[in-house]
């Protein structure tokens, strides 16, 4: 068997990368929730200046890094790996982002699991002695997902109480082979669950049983129990399918009630913020792990968490044809000790 | 430096994954081309049964894994990571396969260039320690392409002289930790360049500048020459990108002339199948190299060969906003020897 393999879905990381430097840029709505105090930059407008919210997204992640690689007291050309994605078709903000930057580029696609799909092949490519520093990074726009996914903002359409808000920002990490932590340390990469749902307005009970799945491999594949963890804390299941995937967790026996989390919840003000479900997006996790998460690890406030971004692989085009929508989790343990 | 680094840009793998099986299934006119011969399973209509040209595509992947597996007397939950793209939104071709296949599933994104971003990710995993068997399968199809990057079938539209046939077909490769070869022994990952093109019709000459600067950067990070290699063979950059990048390549003092090809080129009579300026799409390079280049590396016709596959990063909704097309390709050295 592969030498770091532990299980069926995990890996664990001989020579654990350490996260030397986050950056966060955010719009107004997220400046303006409850994590407000952890993002460097939120901006005033979401088109921040650019004529398209399209370009304006491609900005933000393009910002993102070079922050991030600032915070690092490095400059784009030290990176040798750049891993991004984003929702938007042919992840342009990834592209456009990566045209600036000049980083030999890889393209991610996992919808909102981009975030620990970017954190595993860039721990992955660390580990595996292929590069010595990488930057992770990916983004989502509530105006460009709307108009790509459901309706265009100036149809002005009703959104349903299962509907969750797309989060504006991008997050950005930078990996490192040296570095104080916190500490990559293993990675459980999850495999498609479809639990048959049919409502693209409805995603967080879709992505549910597949992060469940990749939660529950999780501790079977390395042993590790709930309290091994001071938080668990999934992508952006949002208040319906978290419910879910706690309640399929603790039939395997693992009650994780305690320390389960959602960045989709976290990030806003449901009531007053009317953002009904919940954040969602591959800018929800990403802000909220590379904000609020990173600075909690570096505080000390956390110690050891899991980050289990949660993907809804749906397509416009495929929903139209009458097909269900596809979950992916992928689970990423941070931790401050090796 | 990390020590698998060969200067700015490329790998040299310690322990180079094997190539241990392939599989290709193509359309009807990919099968009545030069490289007939070399496919597994040609279909007779493109839709092989399916309700919509997109459920055909998804199938196209799927069977291809599990084909490829077959070749090597395994079957899919023997795979530890599934690494898989395509040109659609969304990736659905990948994310409906790996909804069957329930391997642990990376979904990636570099347009026709996924094809190489897929085996070099692939071959980083087997490297790295982290996997014994992975598969890296792309795929594209000619109805589903036009229908979303272009116009409607049924529309009937003129197509320019610059335009090129999208293929289709998938290609799968199973690499593994062991076999004998032929083996992945180099990776060079592409940055993007922007040559500033527009026009959506002319793709080659966006994608020629990337595909050049990446084989230049092998050459400078490798200190290998032309010579050292059977063939150099691109992606899709037909026609009118070959030349282009033949001659960016030669202004860099490297004639590779006499060994330089492309699988778009290849995979059609121009004349006879009215393909204009050849084939494309990430099946292209796909099913060219699991089905031709693979045999003929088995057989010993081929030694040593440079894989490119090119991508050209559009998005409809960005080039209606008077953006140009980013290029990108990645370079990956297959070889009979270690």
């Amino acid at each position: 068997m592969a030498q770091k393999r532990l299980g069926k879905q995990t890996v664990a990381l001989e020579n654990p990368p350490s996260i030397i430097a986050t950056a966060t840029i955010v719009g107004p709505k997220e400046g303006d929730g409850p994590l407000k105090d952890y993002f460097d930059l939120v901006l005033d407008d979401d088109l921040w200046g650019e004529d398209s919210w399209e370009k304006a997204e491609a900005k933000l992640q393009q910002e993102a890094v070079k922050l991030a690689l600032n915070n690092a007291n490095m400059v784009p050309s030290q990176a040798e790996y750049l891993f991004a994605g984003d929702l938007l078709n042919q992840i342009i903000s990834s592209s456009y982002a990566a045209r600036q930057l000049k980083i030999p580029f890889f393209g991610l696609y996992g919808a909102c699991s981009t975030k620990t799909e970017s954190l595993s092949l860039g721990a992955m490519s660390i580990d595996g002695g292929f590069a010595d520093t990488v930057v992770c990074v990916t983004s989502s726009h509530f105006s460009t997902a709307e108009r790509q996914y459901r309706f265009p903002l100036e149809h002005g359409n009703q959104r349903p109480p299962t509907a969750q808000w797309t989060v504006t920002g991008a997050g950005a990490s930078v990996l490192s082979s040296s570095g104080n932590g916190p500490y990559i340390t293993h990675l459980t990469t999850g495999k498609i669950i479809d639990p048959g749902i049919v409502n693209a307005n409805n995603m967080g009970p879709a992505m549910a049983p597949a992060a469940a799945d990749t939660i529950i491999q999780h501790f079977r594949d390395t042993g590790f129990k709930p309290e091994n963890y001071d938080m668990i804390i999934t992508g952006d299941l949002a208040t319906l399918g978290k419910d879910i995937a706690e309640e399929l967790v603790a039939k395997e026996g693992y009650d994780i009630s305690k320390i389960f989390m959602d960045c989709g919840i976290e990030i806003f003000d449901g009531e007053r913020q009317d953002t009904h479900a919940g954040g969602s997006g591959c800018g929800c996790s990403a802000v909220v792990f590379a904000g609020y998460l990173y600075k909690a690890l570096k505080a000390g406030k956390l110690k050891r968490i899991m980050l289990i971004s949660t993907g809804a692989l749906l397509s416009p085009t495929i929903i139209q044809q009458g097909e269900s929508i596809p979950g992916i989790a992928h689970a990423v343990t941070i931790s401050n000790e090796k």
